[in-house]
């Protein structure tokens, strides 16, 4: 945090958050106060965030978003302005609206680095705080792992569908508002995207930009050619030429025209892009069409509503695609928007508990997460543990203490280390788990230990009046 | 504008973002560097922002997200540091970013008010300015009107299936990060819900906010029922009990017994919320155990993954739900997280255009909606017309002119104007149309003059090289 950022701001990027303390639940804070009131709000708290249940068809996550999750917790404060509001409510005692001004998050974090592989049931991050610190987070914290944890996940599934072509991001437009489109094209950047469109992104991530011309400007002139051509004049090393605003194949010819005077001039067509229509057969006909004009270096881009499904359609197919553009529906994660995360409550003041509603049960008490390998190296399994339990044999554990006493104990990684990661752990994934459509599960076991808690919290119902 | 509020920051409520001229595709700045080498970058456009097809099983749109897009339409400016990014990039002449320097937005816009329902290939904005100020801004303002207008659009859906039972939104942890849940209370405030779990929106947009408890605080007391009677004590004009954190019978049975302790105490218990299994028989149990403990005046809240076919479902039952408590599936328009929305340009230079693209074709020149009421006050159809022709008799022009020279030319309006508009607009919809499952289409047609048009544009293939 730089000086000047004032008390409360939560600064992310180019985006700042005033009064961030408020960007939560109201439950949060209506159980704060009870607590304050009760006494109980420095008793010791964990809380685990994890996802219940991976969207069908998914067969594991991505882990992303913690740098925001830290900057949050350690920005994290009341303003006047914040407590003023809330006195407004005219809710909450002046004696707990007092705490709340001196309120600061102490508490530990562990969690798993961004760019981790992880499975359901897996925590992705732990707190262990005073009752209320841990407790009025949760919102907040939930809010900033789940979207790019999200959009990581989902874009993963795209770099994966097209087999080493570049995947690019150019979804900003109808992503989910301002903070969306950041974050879109820095998870999908950490899940293996190479560039994004968006512009503030690359200033502010160091994300490579992309991009060259709508058919807005193919139309803006008055034949497809002129627009070509002015272009190449503008950009001659780094010209993308879109072919689909009036007649793709018509479109391919002009480009081919265009490419030859590029190269009687010592310079080079760079690519070309197809937007819509039948995208597997009109690639073929351009490549031809090019080919034939003795461009082949030209690239062929594609664009135009694409998923994972229909990267790996095309990659299956063979089809002469060099770059796929992939946007509003990995931007939005379309087929699954949301993962049903949640962040629990496993133990307070020293006892382990656990939520027994239907259907959303949870595991009681603090967690470790250990993964093992095969013997050439590809993952074989996870172990989900207690913390406090003895780390088993060969298992490397993945989550990682990042906060103590409220602040940051690693230093921060760059979203290159986590591109890194994020690779490196897919490529250990069992090939059958990496597939688009896979029926298979990564095996994730429970310690005897935790299944033998489980089983004891379970016994204290806690029902009775 | 405040006077302290940096150049080039754009401010939405407790949201900044820095450099919001750079929150941009790179193609528009390319696109726009072509323009200035041609000296085309002060030809007339016109561009047209509409949808062009409705997501599947919905009927109408609401249009909302005017407001960010005028603020920064207003705020457009290049920093230094914006342009000292744009010049490492190596692809801007030194010319072309001194024009950049001293860019302003100076157009005009036209566009629905916010909370107006609309239909597929309506504009819902259209901007005429120079070429590159309306050029530059598609990315912006797409994003800022697609998200809203799709969070309203779809929370409409879930106010019009509650049949006047309040909705609630409480989506904030899984909206798409903070603006997006920012965002997610705005619009479905004016889409009609009548509080929002999000305090920061409290804060800021004077949505009334709304939340008791958690599992998490259940579980921190040693017994449910010590949780329902410390809640009890710190909230006793505001006490709503969370029962299935083990079991929701046994808990609705502790839940009347603090309750009939409120009352024995001169309170009153004011909810019991369920938050999974079997909402429908569970209420009915639920409010059966409440009445014969003399607690008619209890009311139900319902939450737990609702989207509008659960809520349209409960209440055609006859389940007795007081409230809807709505979450992610609102906040992410789950079953239809984009719109098919589109920014094009309709004229350049005098000129109409189309883009005629396989599947994209876009109808060309300036327009206006007209909206026409049958004897009894209800909307009978709308038409799609140039924007210079003659109105049609009877026709309510839809489009306003909001914005000239790049100023505001309109007083802003409040949210509860916006949410006014849009009751009365739904209001005033065929039933067939309101429905969820909607097969009816609500007649949209098209001038004789806009077809006409569109037949001599399409002459003009534009595609000879």
């Amino acid at each position: 945090m730089t000086p000047e950022v004032p008390p409360g701001m939560f600064v992310s990027g180019p985006l700042a958050l005033r009064d961030a303390a408020l960007f939560t639940d109201l439950y949060e804070l209506t159980m704060a106060a009870s607590y304050f009131r009760e006494g109980m709000h420095e008793e010791p708290a964990a809380f685990s965030l994890f996802v219940r249940r991976l969207p069908p068809g998914r067969s594991f996550l991505v882990a992303a978003g913690l740098e925001d999750a830290l900057a949050y917790l350690q920005s994290l404060r009341f303003s006047e302005a914040a407590i003023a509001y809330l006195d407004s409510l005219r809710r909450f005692p002046p004696d707990f609206l007092d705490y709340l001004r001196s309120l600061r998050f102490t508490g530990e974090v562990r969690a798993l680095p961004e760019g981790t592989v992880f499975l359901a049931d897996e925590p992705l991050l732990e707190v262990r705080a005073p009752a209320v610190e841990a407790q009025l987070v949760e919102t907040a914290v939930i809010n900033f792992c789940h979207l790019q944890t999200l959009l990581a996940s989902k874009a993963a599934r795209c770099v994966i569908a097209a087999r080493g072509r570049p995947v690019i991001d150019f979804g900003l437009r109808r992503a989910h508002g301002i903070d969306a489109g950041m974050k879109a094209a820095r998870a999908s950047y950490i899940a293996g995207a190479v560039m994004s469109s968006n512009v503030l992104a690359g200033e502010y991530y160091r994300i490579p930009p992309t991009g060259t011309m709508a058919h807005s400007y193919v139309s803006a002139f008055p034949r497809e050619a002129d627009a070509f051509r002015a272009f190449a004049r503008a950009f001659p090393d780094n010209t993308v030429l879109l072919l689909d605003t009036y007649d793709t194949l018509a479109g391919a010819r002009t480009a081919a025209a265009v490419g030859r005077e590029l190269e009687a001039a010592g310079r080079r067509l760079f690519a070309v892009r197809l937007d819509s229509g039948d995208v597997l057969s009109l690639s073929r006909e351009v490549r031809r069409i090019l080919d034939e004009a003795g461009l082949m270096s030209v690239r062929i881009v594609v664009s135009g509503g694409l998923d994972e499904m229909d990267v790996e359609r095309f990659v299956e197919a063979g089809a002469p695609i060099d770059v796929f553009a992939v946007g509003t529906r990995m931007d939005v994660s379309a087929d699954a928007p949301y993962l049903d995360i949640a962040y629990k409550l496993v133990s307070f003041g020293g006892r382990d508990v656990m939520k027994q509603s239907t259907g959303k049960r949870t595991w009681p008490g603090e967690k470790q997460v250990y993964r093992f390998r095969d013997t050439d190296g590809r993952y074989a399994g996870d172990l989900v543990a207690l913390r406090d339990e003895p780390p088993p044999e060969g298992g490397e554990p993945l989550l990682r203490t990042v906060m103590e006493d409220g602040q940051p104990v690693l230093p921060g990684e760059t979203l290159d280390a986590m591109r890194e990661r994020c690779a490196a752990q897919i490529a250990a994934l069992p090939e059958d788990v990496r597939r688009l459509r896979s029926g298979a599960l990564y095996p994730v076991r429970y310690s005897e230990r935790l299944i033998a808690l489980t089983r004891a919290v379970e016994q204290q119902s806690g029902t009775e009046i």
